[in-house]
């Protein structure tokens, strides 16, 4: 970001102001070159949702402020207001999936499969080099309706290793756990039912701290040590499905809010076998998603994306290995346990997890009396995806611009008037033939500055007006980039729309999504 | 937009609560067949403005309050302010010309041709029905830097009119004023500078009001009888750009503001008859705009909005009578004057203009230590287009769905098991060579009920798991929409991709954007 302290005096009337010009805290311009990878993103994303049925909508950017009350947990600190200016009390969204719960109840759906990219606002400390932004986009695929146990979550998760390897990022894994595995292990190991998202959030962040912080969090929490070192047991493993399935199994864990849990699981497990999906899971036991209202699978996608794509296999393994390692224990170690989960933590996590999501039954129902509309989606973060994929383009191969011919004027001397109008006539016959033109602004412009604007565009031809053979009904066309001698080839005006069609289409089309484009 | 009375006892965390369920007033979600259409008018006013050498920007939704101050004259107050929450002030965008503006302070440039399509901010009260709405869409092309005089903004007139006509929209016309020649009147009048705003956001409500309201607005901000009588003399004036030429010539105005603004209008002139646009536009020196920053030519497209597209011409035709009429009689003759007024616009306005914009030679300057970055743009009002639009397309052909294939299983009896993986299977191999498919989200689902699935997806090809069939290595394909009687084909499961995207390329895609292509 540009930041400039900017003071002056206005003609007129605007006095003397001194403040930094630049965006608010925790937001950006975007432009350029990084406008094309954007835009490529969401165009490969958008193309995979609607090969799986999606239809796409556009909810407003602020909600009246109840919609989002009681949705968001402790982070609900971190909502923007609107300013009461009389009238509704507003917020802006703070996610896609209130609103998108909020439209289903509006508009008394039974089903749908929605995508929506667009802009969420949270007030958080901004970290912009690890992409959290206060702004920042979400592209958000959801399917609400009554269907069978874990079929439409299974398409989810698909839909999840489908967008990050189209996008050509392999090394990622999927952690997945279940809201009610975990609520029943909370329950199991004695934490009354008033504190399990209190003591859920702290687990939460198994991730990024050691388990004696995360320990001592939960003890200041209310619960004992006691109570802290059962769930320990628990929330320590990772590994496939089936086998923390079996783990959980071993434990003796009896709960029927765990057993439940544990029967859909076994569900899932068939079901991404079927879609080849499996070896980019990992049932992790300590993934608690913040917010409130999900209510079964939840799961988060994380890569090591500061690291080079060659290792990243390594990586991997690496980091698959220990995870075999801590699921065999089947109690922590104190010290050295801690200092492996950072590690691993720290080879993955990076700019933190790249798409998340879960099921949340109970959403839509708070909107449209209790009616139960269950839902399950995910959402891609786009400024992290954005900057693993920015590391991998070619960007000297990029234009922001899509100009394809220059047109331009030779001449001088006596009565020479720099064919302003004439450049005019052409380049709009251009236009009206579909060809991407520009010409200077200018009435007269000599030939350098012409060749200069002609490469800074990006054209990949020039057409010349030439003081002698433009009025007998000549025009001239030249490849750019040829050099100096290369003199181009004289043909007639009324020949113009064809003969540069034909030049056009001998080059080839730098696209950020071929570079992109990569099946599962 | 469904309004509902909601009232709940949620299970666990929140309490009964009663509010209106809804978006905010003034806002509205978009969905269906609407976002289609949406998309395709964003399609097609892209392609135009790439077409134009322009490069694409996102700035952020809010900027710092400071910012906003001072650019939108009596419309300041409609400004949407963020609560102070801690930290920076700031505000919702209110159009998408000062972000730019600060866009390019911020980043130091002396040229740029942006296109901007987003959301901007207006506290107004909300008129659903003519498309003015508190939260709408902008689709903004500005040319930014030092050129000759008037070639940017013939450009920029031409976009207006290719973008129009591009969307079939072609019963407008485009009403252009210049403030050097509006503030030259008005000084030549009498009017005091310091009155020169207000008397002209008087003047711009002619479009709406009879001259007797609007003088008397005029005789309220401190002018004399005289001076408001002097005014009218001018402003009642329209007609081609070289006649109100004249008219301004005829007229003895003797004020150098006017005679450059004069002098401009002229060099125009030359350059729509270039682009061959000049039968669109209308000189009206009652033409004023409201915003404070434009610095010398503006604009407003208008069309017969309500009119169904055949008396188009005949309207048109009509107005241009009228306006010749009114161009052609030195004086207006008071109440006779007034009601044709009234009369012509009534036929043109109906949901207000459609496209608006003019010169800001100040605006980056007021930025940027007062450095020279002269602009000039062009807004397209995308709700107002759209509602024009919509009435065009054939809606029974347009789905919000893009599925093409139909996954299905026939079965029952004894140990049927309603393949269910099988389906996962087969279309996740539909799916990774990238066609668009679904199936029903359940173990076991009858045929009716797959059929009436596949039919509301819009899918033109179904592929059927027989249970004896699909054991022995074989799939039917089967056109949908044919009747009970069509069997389709059973084919090898190993030719079923092939076969697929045999069928599909038989169907043509109906495409709003073909409805709506059309060249100048």
């Amino acid at each position: 970001m540009i930041k400039r302290l900017f003071s002056t005096t206005m003609v007129k009337k605007v006095k003397a102001q001194e403040f930094l010009l630049k965006t608010p805290k925790g937001t950006k311009d975007w432009a350029d070159k990084d406008m094309v990878i954007r835009e490529s993103i969401f165009n490969k994303l958008s193309t995979i949702f609607k090969k799986h049925g999606g239809v796409t909508i556009d909810t407003p950017v602020f909600e009246l402020r109840e919609i989002l009350t009681g949705k968001y947990g402790e982070d609900s600190k971190l909502i923007y207001n609107l300013e009461d200016q009389g009238g509704e009390l507003t917020s802006l969204r703070y996610d896609l999936t209130v609103p998108f719960a909020r439209f289903v109840a509006c508009n008394n759906l039974s089903t749908i499969k929605r995508y929506h990219i667009a802009k969420v606002y949270r007030r958080d400390q901004p970290a912009m080099t690890k992409g959290r932004m206060r702004e920042f986009y979400q592209c958000d695929f959801d399917i609400a309706g009554n269907y069978d146990v874990m079929v439409p979550d299974s398409e989810i998760l698909n839909i999840l290793c489908e967008g990050l390897v189209g996008l050509n990022i392999t090394d990622f894994k999927v952690k997945l756990n279940h809201r009610k595995i975990l609520d029943g292990i909370f329950e199991a190991c004695g934490v009354p039912n008033a504190d399990i998202r209190k003591v859920s959030s702290a687990i939460d962040k198994l991730d990024k701290s050691p388990w004696d912080v995360v320990k001592k969090e939960i003890l200041e929490k209310g619960q004992s040590e006691e109570v802290a070192d059962k769930i320990w047991t628990f929330v320590q493993h990772s590994g496939s499905i089936r086998e923390i399935i079996q783990v959980l199994k071993n434990s003796g864990l009896d709960n029927k809010s765990a057993s439940e849990g544990i029967k859909e699981m076994e569900i899932l497990a068939e079901y991404v076998e079927a879609f080849d999906i499996q070896n980019y899971l990992s049932f992790d036991l300590s993934l608690a998603r913040g917010l409130d209202y999900y209510t079964g699978l939840i799961y988060e996608a994380v890569t090591s994306a500061s690291a080079p794509p060659k290792n990243a296999s390594e990586l991997k393994n690496k980091a698959i290995e220990k995870r075999k390692k801590g699921s065999s224990s089947q109690e922590g170690e104190g010290k050295q346990q801690e200092v492996e989960e950072e590690e691993d933590a720290s080879a993955y996590v990076g700019v933190g997890s790249i798409a998340a999501g879960g099921r949340y039954d109970n959403l839509v129902g708070m909107f449209a009396n209790n009616k139960s509309i269950p839902c399950v989606g995910i959402s891609f973060g786009v400024e992290r995806l954005f900057s693993i994929i920015k590391q991998r383009v070619d960007l000297s191969k990029l234009s922001p611009q899509h100009t394809d011919v220059y047109v331009m004027a030779f001449g001088g001397g006596e009565g020479w008037n720099g064919f302003l109008k004439e450049r005019m006539q052409i380049t709009n016959k251009l236009w009206k033939a579909g060809i991407n033109a520009e010409y200077v602004y200018k009435a007269k412009a000599n030939t350098r500055k012409q060749f200069d604007a002609a490469e800074k565009s990006g054209a990949k031809l020039a057409v010349i007006l030439g003081k002698e053979e433009f009025p007998e009904g000549k025009i001239r066309i030249k490849l750019l980039g040829l050099g100096e001698e290369n003199e181009g080839e004289v043909i007639s005006v009324d020949d113009l729309i064809p003969s540069v069609k034909k030049e056009l289409s001998n080059f080839d089309v730098y696209d950020v999504t071929a570079l992109l484009d990569n099946n599962l």
